[in-house]
């Protein structure tokens, strides 16, 4: 299995159709594999060679769908970067895969002179902008222009891919290395789930550094769709390309879905091309599902619930499924079903299989599952080479598994919290929480109790101008849930600690509650 | 990856769906599900044990669907039978794999005394037809009514699923060991190619024993699709079905789409919910895609190439190739391409890769390649395991592939013909034989030949009544084909030996010619 030999099939099936609309460029699958057999050839010449990383920092762009051809297509391994990065993030991760050569949209231009100080890798810079080529970066047009095209190199099956970096939230970012096989498969899957056909046109609206959406852009190659991209979402720009353009494809997360469908000019635009909306990150919530449905009444809705380290796919909910039944069944609260080809278990601390609706980590099997962490042996072995569940990804999600296999997912097994002998769920305390009129947001985590083990502790924002005391967020909990998953203590910040991505990092809230002690985790 | 998988995933899906249409019975996926469970317990009560093989000699019915899950379910391997095989060609199949329990249909009961007489290894016999069971036979619906559903034997990846018994025409059948993983990636691949949906309705005309039927029908079970199924293939059966069972998808051989297209009361039938229409086996000739895209304009035709030995998918020539287009770049000749994760090289006598355009063998690797032959471990060395192309099927299949990677079968390996240093292809040569208006019908083998090493000779059948000299053949032929292909040598029969399927045995033709001597074949 090779990435591009979705490339070569669509070049020899339908050469003159569209392969990529970026604003008012376009080229056909022709012009397209010989700017990548080009731009492959300016890689090498720059000195990328055999396995090398090339980094991509860039908004989404025709550029984009071209160097992720590209660089496998020269030998060589892509490692895009995610955007929402501090530039000392982006240092670390260059540095932690000696990633020398990096590919830079012109949003990211000012950022350069921070990141060639912090990054002892960083050595070339190809500027991918529409911009002037800044001084001592070159042109990625002029790479085209400047080089006949060289024979792809042919990389596949279990040879390296991909280095896609990961996390934040549990301690410093991990290069999730992929092999091609992982990647195409996941891309022959996921070209079934999403009934891709051959016109399809998919709206890249979501980050293109992200695996989901790559991997909906290589179900789409595999059929010989066109490639239309955004270069960053927006409600609006979502609502006229779909429009526009026709678009008959597109992934997003829950919120963009709910942006997009609750943008008040939603109801005027022509939407009437786009068949299918897949989604992922989380389930959607029953309301936004309705109101989607009502503004997109032929569109089916199809959930997917991966991580980086799978390719990502583990499972998905079908579009039959959003659906009064679906909802009925309790099935729109899952993830839904392993796709053919992936098993999953949910398994106890000691790793083995639990019964049926019982909560425990997900873990999976199958040929999406990583080669490893980059660089880190000993958190590979931890994930996917644990006994007595060797080969199997260990998600780090908690979840379980009803008795007709739908997954649901519940946490992170480190947030669980284990107060009296009984599990709770931060993000179970959190809805619930975040229920009261007064609170802007909030995280619940577990910190040490004498009497109880750990302790359901929430760290609470409150909105602007509005009060609340401890005592009063116990006593709105307590009709809701039960009393040892109601908060025992309340700290009021100003502000929760995020990720670039805006995740909150619990391990932050965490650290002066446990200083000096081990905590006990799964 | 395990066949099963789609049925645990449709039932958990849509339960309550159609699973199997035959004649009047329907069953729902919960329905079909608890008749394989239970047929599988009645399996292992009867003596099936792990990896035993379960023979099935039937015509197609809902109870062919079932047995192909059943036999997994219960841990066990299908043998599913050739119907046009005589009880000699059965038995020897049945013996070779050591195949106790078979499943036995209506039309076939009467041979079971001669079977029996031949076979040492057959020793129970499972009535599933729909007439009164025979004594000796246990009744297929008995079985299913008399036991509680065991739980999925859970055979998966590389464990042995199937053994399919295939060829005849080069010596005795030999049976062809595929893996679930080798069935599931060819469902996966091909539920894409064929834009299968969730909603598909498959027909299943041609037969379902055969490798092509089967793995059509594991493309829908992936999309949790129906399967109507008629006993056997006749033109007007299909036009029926078509219509009152508002088919979506049929999978069929090009003279089953000819016979199917020109039956005089075609257009008379409302056809119009058919979306694909898939075909194997060869091209399809030009005057029966026009004809056939006339009375089905909303059909995308799609053809597979393939064979046994890869379960089955080599090459898909898509639908946007069946188009004057296609036509005009040549397409419509060729298999196709490769499809995702399939490689197919063309070699020399050496093993070595020829230039684009050359002819030679035709090799590919990927998930389908078989495990082996049935207790035919030379045999397997020779196709699997030769070098240089360790692990690459060698299919026997004589071809070429064009700069942008099509792949064009020209004949057997062992049919061509190497004359005075010349390639002649025997299908090249037959074509131009067969349009001379006495002939009937024609093979055309290498017999030895002391001036040219090999001469082309052609064994040729004459329509009742007519008459034809050698001098005449040949005559015919010079101003068609170069000389060097035209038949040297014309031998007149009165009919041509052919196997149960109808392919002609050139074995047994070139017998007396080669009697005492070794010929040379790639």
């Amino acid at each position: 299995m090779q990435l591009t030999q979705a490339l070569h099939r669509a070049v020899a099936i339908q050469p003159d159709a569209l392969a990529t609309v970026c604003g008012g460029r376009r080229h056909t699958f022709a012009q397209f594999r010989d700017r990548v057999a080009r731009l492959a050839a300016g890689l090498r010449a720059g000195g990328v060679g055999h396995e090398d990383r090339v980094g991509i920092l860039a908004h989404n762009s025709d550029r984009y769908v071209e160097a992720y051809m590209a660089i496998p297509w020269a030998g060589a391994v892509f490692n895009p970067v995610n955007t929402r990065w501090s530039a000392a993030e982006i240092a670390y991760s260059l540095d932690d895969s000696d990633t020398r050569v990096l590919l830079v949209d012109d949003p990211f231009v000012a950022m350069v002179p921070d990141l060639q100080a912090r990054s002892r890798s960083l050595s070339t810079l190809i500027h991918v902008g529409d911009q002037p080529t800044p001084a001592g970066m070159v042109s990625y047009e002029a790479l085209i222009a400047g080089h006949y095209p060289v024979p792809d190199a042919g990389r596949m099956g279990r040879d390296l891919a991909g280095v896609m970096y990961t996390g934040g939230t549990t301690g410093f970012p991990k290069g999730v290395m992929q092999s091609h096989e992982a990647y195409v498969f996941n891309a022959i899957v996921l070209a079934g789930e999403f009934q891709v056909r051959s016109d399809e046109r998919m709206l890249h609206a979501a980050p293109m550094f992200h695996v989901a959406d790559f991997c909906g852009s290589n179900a789409v190659w595999n059929m010989g769709g066109t490639h239309i991209t955004l270069p960053s979402f927006t409600p609006l720009g979502v609502l006229q390309a779909l429009e526009r353009e026709r678009i008959t494809f597109a992934a997003m997360v829950p919120t963009m879905v709910q942006m997009m469908v609750d943008h008040p000019d939603a109801a005027g635009f022509d939407l009437s091309a786009l068949r299918t909306l897949a989604y992922g990150g989380s389930p959607i919530s029953e309301a936004v599902l309705e109101r989607a449905q009502r503004l997109l009444p032929q569109v089916r809705f199809v959930q997917v619930y991966g991580m980086t380290e799978l390719a990502p796919t583990i499972t998905v909910l079908p579009a039959q499924l959003h659906s009064p039944e679906g909802l009925a069944r309790g099935k729109l609260r899952s993830g839904g079903l392993p796709v053919a080809g992936v098993q999953v278990r949910i398994v106890g601390t000691d790793g083995q299989e639990l019964p049926r609706g019982e909560v425990g980590e997900i873990i999976v099997k199958g040929p999406g599952v990583m080669l490893g962490y980059w660089g880190k042996p000993q958190e590979t072995a931890q994930a996917i080479a644990r006994a007595p569940n060797v080969g199997w990804m260990h998600t780090g999600d908690g979840g379980c598994m009803d008795h007709e296999g739908f997954v649901y997912v519940v946490d992170r097994v480190k947030d669980m919290i284990i107060s009296g002998g009984e599990n709770v769920y931060s993000t179970e305390v959190e809805q619930v929480v975040a229920q009261h009129p007064a609170v802007a947001a909030c995280a619940v985590i577990g910190v040490p109790d004498e009497q109880w083990g750990e302790r359901v502790h929430a760290v609470v924002v409150l909105k602007a101008g509005q009060q609340a005391t401890a005592h009063e967020i116990r006593e709105h909990c307590k009709p809701l849930i039960g009393g040892y998953k109601c908060p025992r203590s309340v700290e009021f910040v100003a502000a929760l600690p995020t990720t670039g991505a805006g995740k909150v990092l619990k391990r932050v809230l965490r650290e002066p509650h446990w200083k000096g002690r081990e905590r006990q985790v799964a």
